[in-house]
């Protein structure tokens, strides 16, 4: 079989200095990651939480935007005096940093003429041929500059909006998984878990992960393929595993 | 005043497939960075999450190592074939990759000698001349290789651990910190804001965070300093501009 897999990726940046000082737990990696996985076939390979600094902002989307196919940005498209994502994606892509007439009109409508004040107008400066994600829940679009998504940091928000970024993106091959919970712990499988990886590898990755719950601990084997027939192989080899250590299998 | 402002900084670096496939919730960031910043006077100025690929880590531990005063790794340092951080770093610093004597004397007197298997033997292998970093809830060590500090990726051990990283840490000043919770829009009070923030520029940092609680639309005024007095001075200034836009102060 010569037929090629089709991978597509990306990166996600967490632009916020409430995210790296631990005052935030960042909900928005866990929620972005599955729903590229789940919806489009896009399997995240890096993540970076950076603070509100325009030097160090420029820098990533540079570097990220050139490294993977797509870049997914979130927080600083606010309109206070830290929110500074749209200007510095255009700097990054050296291109004009000025009002957006569709989210200017959209934002007049949404305050109002009388209450459409600077911080609000802010809003809809954007780069230069942005395409707007629409924003059910508070108005302000997101906007996509080449191949950089950029949405708000309130996951609410943003939950609310990423279904709008869809008609952008190239989907992948979708990457399928299946996860057996066991009762018993790592060391006691690793060596075997390490002759089927490396049987499968390349084709499915399994990953081992350990966990605690009801006073018991487990771990859970989850593994990931493109090819449904490889995880069903995969699954098969791990039960006779199973079954010959006599190790139980947990149902959640 | 001419007195010098000793400033420690630090990036994490969070490796694990389960945690950027959005699988698994990361913890760890929140935690280490509320630990560094409240105990240890110790920003944290990036952090990134990358998958357990060899080469990927090896570049990280390089790059981060070189531009932070420390890096704190989370993940990967257990019994199974997918746990390759003792040996990415071992590689990064280009030194070997061995048994250490006292890891293998804690791990074999943890689970005894006839149950010490092959993937338990290899947490006590470890980048040559690293320093323990004790673990009271399963044994197998962290450690400490130069400015990088290795932790495992589950929260209650890596909690349990993190306090037994002190001794090995150079701390900075304190970071103070003040939070104002209004009941108003962000875009209501950003062009006041932005002055505020002008006026104290490198002295105080200012952070504004929408929140939804209890049906209301609120922001967290958040302003961090070394210095106490700039603190205050600030608060003075954000409540003078609360008191004249009839705001409403949210006590949680």
């Amino acid at each position: 079989m010569s037929k090629k897999i089709k991978k597509v990726n990306a990166a996600i940046l967490i632009i916020g200095n409430e995210i790296l000082s631990g005052r935030t737990q960042d909900r928005n990696v866990a929620f972005i990651s599955n729903w590229l996985n789940s919806k489009c076939g896009i399997s995240v390979l890096e993540v970076r939480i950076i603070p509100d600094v325009e030097k160090i902002i420029v820098e990533n989307i540079k570097s990220l935007s050139n490294k993977f196919n797509y870049v997914f940005t979130t927080g600083g498209i606010g309109p206070t005096h830290d929110d500074i994502t749209a200007k510095s994606i255009a700097k990054a892509f050296r291109v004009k940093y000025e009002i957006h007439q569709e989210a200017y009109q959209i934002l007049e409508k949404y305050y109002g003429k009388k209450s459409f004040n600077d911080g609000r107008k802010k809003m809809a400066k954007l780069p230069k041929h942005s395409k707007l994600i629409y924003n059910p829940s508070s108005a302000a679009p997101g906007f996509v500059v080449k191949n950089v998504f950029s949405l708000p940091g309130v996951p609410s928000i943003l939950n609310s909006m990423i279904e709008n970024c869809k008609k952008y993106l190239k989907t992948g091959l979708k990457i399928h998984s299946m996860t057996i919970n066991l009762f018993t712990v790592e060391s006691n499988i690793s060596n075997e878990l390490n002759k089927i990886q490396k049987k499968y590898l390349k084709k499915v990755e399994i990953g081992s992960y350990p966990f605690f719950r009801l006073g018991k601990v487990g771990v859970s084997l989850v593994f990931r393929s493109v090819k449904k027939d490889f995880l069903y192989r995969v699954d098969k080899e791990i039960k006779r595993m199973i079954e010959q250590k006599k190790i139980k299998i947990f149902k959640i």
